[in-house]
């Protein structure tokens, strides 16, 4: 099964009480694509400026995702700059530069339209559907937002949403979005808009997820050392997407506790350089140990 | 088996998003012993002034809590007036008067000598250590304390922390106690004092489990109406150390689940309404309904 992608590819200069890096390779599509490649061959769908690195390139080429869908384009590629505070709970936006991603119009190369499964990450809805309308047959569909689209694009959000079978956002862009405080509240009245499955990410504290008939909850791995919060979000949609696209069961719950792994491992180090430094067998290690914290007895 | 628990018996004056309450029933022994009431025979340690209503005292004797301990004194009760923000995250105290709380010398009757299960709650750690000398054989001894006292008395909390069993603290008191401001790290360094175990409460983001050789982490139920926070912690306690006076399996990670299905009924509605308007029966359907929740099919 392979797995379409499209978000941001970006620079990322970050300062956290671990220490403060320039021009890091980050971006919801580079999070995502690396952490779901350990599943499946991935076909990324994303802009960047002549300054990007060549190493980079060669590094999503190493870890089968097809950058035919990378587009590079006069210009600077989009940098964000960030500051975290001590308790790594908040983050500071010092500078927002979208350069070349300001007015990207997805590019969908031909050998991608038959992609079996695909996530757009958080760009503005109306491309999401944009690009959603040029897969032929996609078997599942999942896709995350932020709070400036859910304040200016908020109708073509919504009628995407009849289309997507998990929708990932965060607390803050569940209450937004829902108007409403109590999670509980705020997922059961985003599911009615039609979504097969909410994931509300909770970072440090989790995950839930609502589907029409049921509830689930899972906490985060607790990890003595976090080092960059950035990308756990959309490292983690990538171990969700990338299980069920590789397994028999399609099973959303162990899909999760997969994700909770893979974003744990993210937060690890600054950008991806955790991620591509560790095995699938380091994976399947992580989750043994991450069931018996969450072993209930039940 | 009989549970002692030593701590504070409050008139509340609470308003949250769902209203205002004048005088409400609060306290960290109140809400203790209602919760721990549903596995075992209390003996309430207390002190109340006479403006105390005999409806509440006869409220505590009802469920089998024995107020022997609780001395009525000249002067007026301890009362605590506070504001949640608009999501219940933050509380906001308007005003506390310790009143007869303030010189607070616990009381133990003859028939207390020989509880088996201690809960000290969050009151000058010097006093526990008093009221713990008190108790002849204590099968178990839990404890409970606040930001004032670890930093007022941090050296008398330290002291006392190597005869706990379980000690319950929140994620602020953790961070403040162990100076880390990671909460795993936190939770080792507080090991290290010597409880035999150590409860992170994360409120509505569920607890964690510490022991030397293990973690656990368990979320807490999700509500779709919460009303008032108040009492959360110190119910959870009471439903983790009732569940284990109880149990033959004396299983913690099964307390904590008992333990936080009893908070979650606290916070829905002001005071102890909700608690003493459930049955055992409730609490064994919401645990099911729980377990549904947390079944990661492991």
């Amino acid at each position: 099964m392979s797995i379409l992608v499209v978000g941001s590819v970006a620079l990322d200069t970050i300062e956290t009480p671990s220490g403060f890096r320039k021009d890091l390779l980050g971006g919801s599509a580079t999070y995502f694509s690396i952490s779901a490649s350990f599943f499946s061959p991935v076909n990324l769908v994303a802009v960047v400026g002549r300054d990007f690195s060549l190493k980079y390139i060669d590094l999503f080429k190493k870890r089968k995702i097809d950058i035919n869908g990378l587009e590079i384009k006069d210009g600077e590629t989009f940098r964000w700059e960030a500051k975290y505070n001590t308790d790594l709970n908040n983050v500071k936006t010092i500078s927002t530069k979208l350069n070349v991603f300001s007015d990207f119009k997805p590019n969908i190369p031909d050998n991608y339209i038959l992609s079996d499964y695909v996530f757009l990450a958080n760009i503005d809805p109306q491309l999401q559907e944009f690009v959603l309308e040029k897969i032929k047959k996609p078997k599942l569909i999942a896709s995350d937002t932020m709070s400036h689209w859910i304040i200016e694009k908020k109708k073509a959000l919504i009628k995407l949403l009849k289309k997507i079978d998990i929708f990932f956002l965060n607390e803050t862009e569940a209450r937004l979005l829902s108007e409403e405080n109590n999670l509980y509240k705020a997922a059961k009245s985003i599911l009615k808009f039609g979504p097969k499955n909410v994931i509300i990410k909770k970072g440090e504290n989790g995950a839930l997820l609502f589907s029409t008939n049921s509830i689930f909850s899972v906490p985060a791995f607790l990890l003595e050392n976090v080092i960059d919060p950035t990308g756990a979000g959309d490292t983690f949609a990538g171990g969700v997407i990338g299980y069920l696209s590789s397994s028999k069961d399609k099973d959303l719950k162990k899909a999760i506790l997969y994700g909770t792994v893979l974003a744990s491992f993210a937060v690890e180090d600054f950008s991806i350089n955790r991620l591509i430094n560790i095995k699938f067998f380091d994976i399947q290690k992580r989750l043994n140990a991450f069931k018996k914290i969450i072993n209930y007895g039940l």
